[in-house]
Order: structure tokens, then sequence, then C-alpha cells
């Protein structure tokens, strides 16, 4: 059976909301727009259209909407659950962010992480709860035969429950992580694994950015659970024209005067990620260190400018790697600093249009992820900078099969190679420069977030297929 | 064609060497039998047989019977290689135990480590250097259609290069670790990986202790090198009568007495490992803990006995460990202990008598690795143990694979697992530990070393069938 999914009513299922509320002082609800690459991506997207949006309540005007039931805000339509805040704790920083994030960006120093004690039994119990109550709520708020998209590692028990409480309805997956392969799931206790695995299996489809997630994912399920779920493969892009709209704004006129005024006429080597363990900024420091002992021609002529936002400071390991990385990059200006010349510069404020203005300015971005399910950044770059910017991709970043023809690949774990491919960005000449960031924006210019929920809607149909 | 291997001459080429040289005072070479499972376990096969075993000259003793050529030692028929120290120190600390040691047993906090700088070019020609002074001398001490078997990762590299010298012989490798799984070998620089792949598919056959490890082996070869080696699996055994012979001596008799003196009549858990990051020692305490916590009827009733033999200390990351071992020790016996009662009791001295005399005491035995090629302790303890010890047994030890339906199975990163498998141990009826020991010992005994060489002669046989 093949059914048409495309005049199906839409519900999108996520742990963040498209908009947050606040009560005012004279106590009406206020909305205004939420961060994250799926409301900037998607947003625009579904705004208007037969979708309902259903999320976490997060702060107490959350709470009051979620009372309310489906309620229309910012052109969304909006649902918002409320959950108790132990068990949101438990499901939300142990459970997703502290055990299913690392496992599946292989985060743990398994020499001594992960170690579960009595207390996990209560956290993954936490995580079912959350599951059940979104369940729940999609099974009251979707309209007759929806299409349910539900998204991210929070999520992942949501069908089987959905499906008892509302069998017209169809429910597929979507990850914007990478997937543990078995090596690394297998660390979580067993009745954690078998739950997880069924729980993804009984989606429609399970999709993910790239290829190698999709078949890490599938084996895991095969090896661990003996299951073979359907999965499927859409990568999610940047929307050229919000992005180039972002780049034309004023703000980001000034960000880039402010920048400007700080690099000078020096080449710029640029990254842009939040202060996260997957984005390798220690190893890219030290390779521009590298660079800077072996390429003397380099020294007083580059410099490195980093827009690096804080991330999960209350999550155990992030507040180390901070400390971390701005050791280095302290020791790197100490050892190659001149009176008239800062080797790295680093921001560590949340700040938009700055980043924009770095990505139009940089001769060279650095992307360089141990493991990362997209990395929009990669496309983003390609599209707003001014200067044939080379992008020093790694393979780890799920962005890295779609644009590989359009960049220089970096190892992550490779300190003198990634030296290597940053001299070579450095001095290519302009005609090759040109050829590679024309290829490169083509590519970043074939994908939008249309074709992503296309692609989803596609794999309610393509299930019915197989 | 097939060919029967039996009656060929054999060189076993290793690391470590079944002997040891020493300059005596009166300036001749005194020989001692070496330290190691490898040599512990087939060095009373192949004494006595037509078999050379070519190792690395590691004393100075060692350096001046290299210059001698082959030489008989201990009923061994030896020859040694000396290899420059800085090249040996580079080849054996660097790449062998501080990199492949560490990517086959997943021992990296991939968040830091590894960062393959510029001098890690060298350090690889320094290992490539080993394995090929290795091959030369393999060339020159190999009688006519020798079959020659590669032991360890320290030696990937010796095939093609001897084939090149010797085309007569043949030539197989054996690992005594686990092999890195795609996700974990690609973390090595891409030039590094297809050296070392292309290298242990020059061999007729590659071995391993447990299908799990062969398959991982296959999947990386395949996956990032585009290669089909054969593969087979051969887990090698403790001999029964040498490890009973040692638990009937007097020196195990008196360590014995030292260790009944310390426990008195209550039950043993016990574990025997070298400290090494991959044992898992302080996840199996803090299991220990938990049982405490959670089943009082254990507290006073009950002594964690560890032999845990010092190993590595220049290796980074090792003392670090020792010190967490030492800490989470001191917390527990601080938390439970009483006048009469220390709950942990652990020896860092490397005395096997000792050793011997804790497998033959315990009541449970715990071996809980993070990942492990054997254990061999796992199977002598089924050899010499009195009183029907239930076996705690890691599926993350290749052991594991042959022995699981004499065990009870421990999960290695879940702490509360672990605790209520020691319980379940603690606890289990006569009867039922009879039946279970029983079942361990007829499996232990039911593989001999010798199995295990005659798979490796076989393979060599295979390989010319498939």
């Amino acid at each position: 059976m093949v059914t048409s999914t495309h005049d199906r009513p839409i519900v999108l299922v996520s742990n963040r909301g498209p908009v947050t509320f606040d009560r005012q002082d004279d106590g009406t609800l206020s909305s205004r727009r939420g961060a994250g690459g799926l409301v900037s991506g998607i947003g625009p997207l579904v705004a208007g259209t037969d979708t309902t949006w259903l999320a976490a309540a997060i702060t107490d005007g959350d709470r009051e909407a979620a009372a309310g039931g489906v309620v229309e805000a910012d052109g969304f339509r909006v649902a918002m659950l409320a959950i108790d805040p132990d068990t949101y704790r438990a499901a939300y920083d142990v459970v997703s962010n502290e055990v299913l994030w690392f496992v599946h960006h292989g985060l743990f120093d398994r020499v001594r992480v992960p170690a579960f004690d009595h207390t996990w039994a209560e956290s993954w119990s936490a995580y079912r709860e959350m599951n059940h109550r979104f369940a729940q709520k999609v099974a009251e708020v979707a309209e007759p035969d929806a299409v349910v998209l539900v998204q991210d590692y929070h999520l992942c028990l949501v069908a089987a429950r959905l499906a008892e409480l509302r069998p017209d309805v169809d429910c597929v997956h979507f990850s914007h992580t990478p997937f543990a392969p078995p090596s690394w799931l297998g660390m979580l206790p067993e009745k954690t694994v078998l739950e997880l695995l069924h729980g993804m299996a009984a989606h429609r489809a399970c999709g993910f950015h790239a290829t190698r997630w999709a078949t890490e994912f599938a084996d895991s399920a095969r090896t661990l659970g003996g299951l073979s779920p359907q999965t499927f493969v859409a990568p999610l892009a940047s929307d050229p024209d919000d992005i180039r709209q972002a780049a034309a704004s004023p703000a980001c006129a000034a960000a880039l005067e402010d920048l400007e005024a700080v690099v000078g006429d020096r080449a710029v080597i640029g990254r842009v990620d939040r202060m996260e363990l997957s984005k390798n900024h220690v190893r890219g420091f030290l390779a521009y260190d590298d660079l800077l002992a072996r390429y003397p021609e380099h020294r007083e002529q580059v410099v490195f400018v980093a827009e690096a936002y804080p991330s999960r400071s209350g999550v155990p390991g992030y507040a180390d790697y901070r400390a971390d990385v701005e050791r280095t990059v302290a020791a790197i200006n100490e050892r190659w600093g001149t009176e008239s010349w800062t080797p790295i510069v680093v921001d560590h404020e949340d700040d938009f249009p700055r980043s924009v203005a770095l990505l139009r300015r940089a001769d060279v971005l650095l992307v360089n992820p141990i493991r990362d399910g997209l990395n929009l950044v990669a496309s983003e770059g390609a599209l707003v900078n001014e200067r044939n910017a080379v992008l020093a991709l790694s393979p780890e970043a799920g962005a890295w099969e779609r644009l590989r023809t359009g960049v220089l690949t970096v190892p992550p774990f490779d300190v003198a190679g990634t030296a290597e491919v940053l001299h070579r960005a450095l001095i290519m000449p302009a005609g090759a420069r040109a050829d590679l960031a024309a290829r490169l924006r083509a590519l970043a210019e074939a994908r939008t977030p249309r074709h992503w929920l296309a692609d989803q809607l596609a794999a309610v149909t393509g299930a019915d297929e197989r």
C-alpha cells in the first residue's frame, strides 16, 4: 500500500519548541521565537501549514501555555507538555545529555565512565515516563491520520505507546546526532539497550543526517537487539535565503566592522561552534600551533578567530573542557604572540551576527569535530563567505558526506595532519580556491530544509513499500 | 593445495622471548625463564621441538646473546634480535603500548587523546623499522619451508617484508589483544591504518582469541582498507597440569596459609590482574560497595581480596589509574570497615604463588574487564579452585565466548548490575554452585595450549584451501 503523505496533517515532536512563553507584568503570556538549529532550519517551513509542534514546557510561561492546549503563537500552532521537574531533569540531564549524547558521540572516557549505579534505573524510568507523556499528548492533539515526526535522542520511546493509543497515525523518527555502533552502545545496561532499540524500531522508519549513522544504528539494532528497522538518510541543510538575510543585516555589518578592526588585512582561520566536547577545539588550536612552528611564513600573517559560545556548563566534563581550551589558547598566544599580533582570538558570547560576520570574513573555516551528527556551520559558511574560503572539514561530521568534493578533509585526531591541511588551505592559489569554493557553494545550495522535511514524509510512504 | 604443516620447522616470533640472558660475574652468559602468558602457556610445548623462538633483546645479556646467533637455552632454541634502543623505545613504548594497545582496548579518552603530532611519523617509522629487522632476522634463521608464527600487536608488519626475502616460508599472525573496530581504528592517521591493515593482511591468516575480535578486525580491514584477510579463531587456554602443579607447590601452600590468616572463614571475592586500565578495578570495587549498601547481610561476612600487580607505570594514565583504585579502596574500607573486618585487601606485589593461593581459596572470582583479548585467569581459577567458586565474567573478555555456560555474566560498565551478580554468586545454593563449577571446569579442561598451537599451524593449511 502506498499512502500519499502530502496532504496529511503533521505533528512535529521535539524536546525544545519553536517558541518560549513568558508571563508579562500585566498577567498575559507573551511568546518569543526559540533558539536551536531545528527551529531556525524548519521553523519557516511549518509556520502556517497544517502542522502542530509539540514540545516540552521549559519555562514557567511554557507551563501555563501547556495548560491551554494547542495555541497559536508566532505563526506556529504549538502544544506544550508540562512534565514534573524531577522527571524532566532525570530524563533530560541524566539520560539524554549525560548518557545518550555521550554514547552516540563517543565521548566517554571508558576507563572511568559510564559507571551505572542503582540510580540509573530511576533515571531511565523518568526517560520512559517523559516519552510516554509525549505519546499521550500526541494522541490528544494529532488529527486523524496524522504523520508524526519525532525528533532526536530525547524521544526514542514515543512510537510504541502512541501506536496503542492512536493506530491511525504514522510515526517516523529522526536523529540529529550520530548513532552509537555496537561497541559503544553495548556499554549501556542490557535492558536499556533493548528498550531503546525496540523503541526506535517501533517507528515506520528512523532517519539520520548521514549514511554512516544509519549504518551504525542498523548494526547496533541487529547485533544487540536482533532487529532490522527501516532507515533513511536525509541531511538537513541551511536555508540559503535565511542565512544570507542574516549576513545582509545591519547587525552583521557592524560585527564585521568590529572584526576587521581586530584582524586587519591578515588571513583569518575561523571556527564557530558551541563549547561542546565533540567539537575538538583543543586539537584544532594545537594544529595551528604546529602550523606556526613548521611554517614560519604564517607568523604575524594569520589570525585564528573562534566564536565559541557556552554550552551545558552544568554537565560533567564541560567546565574542564572549557578550561583545557582556554589553557591551550593562552599557551599558544604566549608562545607566538607579539606586541602587534595576537595569534588566537576567542569570543565566548553567543552572538549570531558576530558568528555570521566571521563566516563572511574567514579565509579558512575549520570544522574538525571528532563526531558530529551534521554540522550546519559547514554549509552556512559556504553560503555567506565573501573570500572563497576553504572549508577544512572532518569526515566525522555528518555534513562531510554531502560536501566532501568541495572541501579539504581534516583528520580530527591527527594534529600534524590538520596543520598540513591548514597550510594547504592558506597557500592555495586564487584560481583553485575559487573553483573549490564554487563547488562547495553549489553543494550547499542544492538542499534546503524543504528537502529534509519532504524526505521524512516520504519515509512514511517508503516504509509502506518495503 | 593442502600442505601438511605437522612436520615443517617452526619459527615463533614475539617481542618478549622465553628466556632472558644475564652476564655473570665470571663473564659467562646465564639464562633464566622469562615471564608472560605466552611463555608459560606454550613454552612447554615448543621446548625440545623443531622450533626456533625469535624475540627482541631487552637486557644487555640479551644483546650479547643476540650476537651469538641461534643458541640453546633452558630447552629452547632461541634467537635474540638486538635493536637500536631509541628505535625500540619508540616502537615498543609509543606505537605498541601507548597507541596500538590503547586503540585495540578502547582506552582512549577521545575528547583529548590521541592527538598525533609531527613526532608520530618518526615513531611509526621506528615501528616499521623494528618489524623489518624482525623480518630480516626470521629470513636468516628460518629453515627451508618453515612455518612462521608471528605473535601480537608489536609485530604486524613482518610478513610482507619476509615474503620478499623468503618466499618459501608461510607466515601466520596471532593477536593476543582484541582488535579495534572501524570507529576506533579510524582515529589513527590514514597512512598508519592502511600500512597496519595491509601488513596484517600480508599473512596467510590472522588469528584471534575470540570470534568478536576476528569480526572487528575483518570489519576494519574491509571498511578502512578495502581488504578481506583470512581470519581464524583459536583461544589460548591454561595448561591444567601446569597450573595444578603450581597450586600443589609448597610456596602456594604457605601463601594460602597467609591468606587464611587474613580472611578466616569469611567468604572471599577474589580478583587477580595487572593494574591495567582495561581490567576495570574501580567499577569492580564500586560494585562491592553497592553490594554492602544494598545487602547488609554480607557486611563482616565477605572479604574482597585483590592481587593487583604493577604494570606499565611509565605509560601515561597508569599512575592515575592506580591512584584512582587506591582512593576507591580506601573510601570503601573507611565506609564499611570495623575493628575486626577490613572489607577490601589489595596486594600490589607480583607474587605468583599468592595469586594461585587466592584462586584456590576464592568463593567468587571477579573478572570484569572493559575489554580483554582472552584473560587466562578466568580458566586458571576454574582449574585450581577448591570451593566451587562462581566465576563472574565480563563478556568483554575473550574467554567469555568459550566459558559462558559455566559462569555468571557481569556487565562491566554497570556497577549496580555487577553488584547483583556478586550477590547472586554469594548466595547461590551449594548444589547449583557445584553444577556451575563442574561445567566451568570441564570447559576449562577441554582446551590446552596444544590446541591453540595446532590451530595456528592448521591456519596455514586452511588458508591454502580457501
